[in-house]
């Protein structure tokens, strides 16, 4: 397994790839890599030739009042999995291999206003033009994002749709503790109280799926996970939304594919999680 | 030569050729091809084993009072061009084979906030989103752009830096008349009278250039350009401006490379020229 940190080497490996014939996958991440990631590389492994990881926590998509600093970082235990998971390179740049006095820059309409655009009004700028910097990078053949962030893999997909990117974008599968708390690198900041508290999400979102087991009302979907999550004294809901899984436009009917969304803060931690709901086949 | 207008008919041409091991230049115009645009096939034919020209009136680039409906089109007159200069393949998508509910987009900051980019706010948005389409199209390993739109030359080498695009960006001389007139397809607005009058675009920029084998005072240069547009009674002029040839930013002192450029109404059609000039060297 290879660790790089220029881009150029990187290129120089691909092009030699893929003069080869062989295809590639990548996977992006911050680090700190839990369950969620591997198994963004378990199917990545599986469907391609070689698999890139690149990990790099991009300064671009935190706000200023946001965890950049903080954010955990662990290369060494990073590689550890990466090389048992059969990762063929890693792609580690420092901020400054990735921006040098940057102008140019990626961004979406539409799909980054809601939901965590709302409250992180650069993030999705700053994960267009990150991700467009890596598929450029990599060229790979396909790349992998986890369904936790729901709204990012709506917005890649539409991105690489958008600008012609050749490369097929794959969603997997939220992976969770046994107790049911989605996995994240975040879960990191949470003591003990709040680790258990933290499941409050998975509950709530829970409640909503029994809810659209016997009714298919918006407001009321909301007001059940609403309630619930309000009911734990440590969590503060930062939004609960029901919205179009392709566009996240909010919607006032369960017709089609839908994204029920929640974004709650565990004393300071902000913890996503989501479920998606076919509404054309009650 | 193949005439095509679908995206992925273009990617299986040139996926071929790459596996080939070919080398794919890309020639991005809006079509109306004069000797400026074959001085960049040319250019492109001598450097790739395979040439590519793109023809499309990209509306995303044209602000609303602007001449999207008027640009001259002639694709028949273009492909014997094209076909007599060499070209492999022509590629001539319909707009709506380039954008179906766009959302994403490709715009910079800095370089775009002059010259052109004051007058046409939306211009280079419109531009850079394009051009970047176009490179993850035909993934060319060389893309060729004329030096009369320098802001765009600047702005495009900047995009390709700041998000990794795999090209090199080659930049081709002006192409003028025998009269110095710069080539351009707007050119095709002018009535007789006009087409006189635009000549006064070189001939101030000649003055300019004598100017600075002189002196190198930034003022004196502008006026010298700016008295000499406003002899001409039907020239008015957009912008004069002496700015950093490679960031677009205004100098105030002549000591390296300098764009000196002019955008003027020449009656309703806006023209452009400029020259570039190596300060460092004097």
């Amino acid at each position: 397994m290879n660790i790089v940190s220029k881009v150029s080497k990187v290129r120089g490996l691909v092009r030699g790839w893929k003069k080869e014939g062989l295809s590639v996958g990548l996977v992006p991440t911050m680090g700190y890599l839990h369950e969620g990631h591997l198994s963004l590389i378990k199917k990545c492994r599986e469907e391609n030739d070689l698999v890139v990881v690149s990990i790099f926590v991009n300064p671009t998509q935190f706000g200023e009042n946001e965890d950049l600093s903080s954010y955990p970082r662990d290369l060494k235990a990073d590689s550890a999995l990466c090389k048992s998971a059969g990762v063929d390179l890693i792609f580690n740049p420092s901020p400054e291999e990735m921006y040098i006095d940057p102008c140019a820059y990626v961004n979406i309409n539409g799909l980054s206003k809601n939901l965590c655009g709302k409250s992180r009004p650069i993030h999705f700028k700053g994960v267009c033009t990150v991700v467009s910097k890596l598929l450029n990078i990599v060229t790979p053949d396909r790349a992998y994002f986890g369904e936790k962030d729901a709204q990012q893999l709506a917005i890649i997909k539409k991105m690489v749709k958008d600008l012609n990117f050749d490369v097929k974008i794959v969603g997997c599968p939220i992976v969770r503790e046994k107790d049911n708390l989605a996995k994240s690198s975040r879960n990191f900041y949470l003591n003990e109280e709040e680790r258990q508290a933290a499941l409050i999400l998975s509950k709530a979102l829970e409640l909503g799926k029994d809810y659209l087991k016997k009714d298919n009302n918006v407001n009321h979907l909301k007001e059940v996970i609403v309630n619930k999550i309000n009911s734990e004294p440590l969590a503060k809901i930062d939004y609960v939304e029901v919205v179009d899984s392709l566009n996240i436009e909010p919607v006032s009917e369960i017709k089609k594919d839908i994204l029920v969304a929640v974004a709650v803060y565990i004393g300071n931690t902000r913890l996503i999680d989501n479920f998606t709901f076919n509404g054309g086949r009650r």
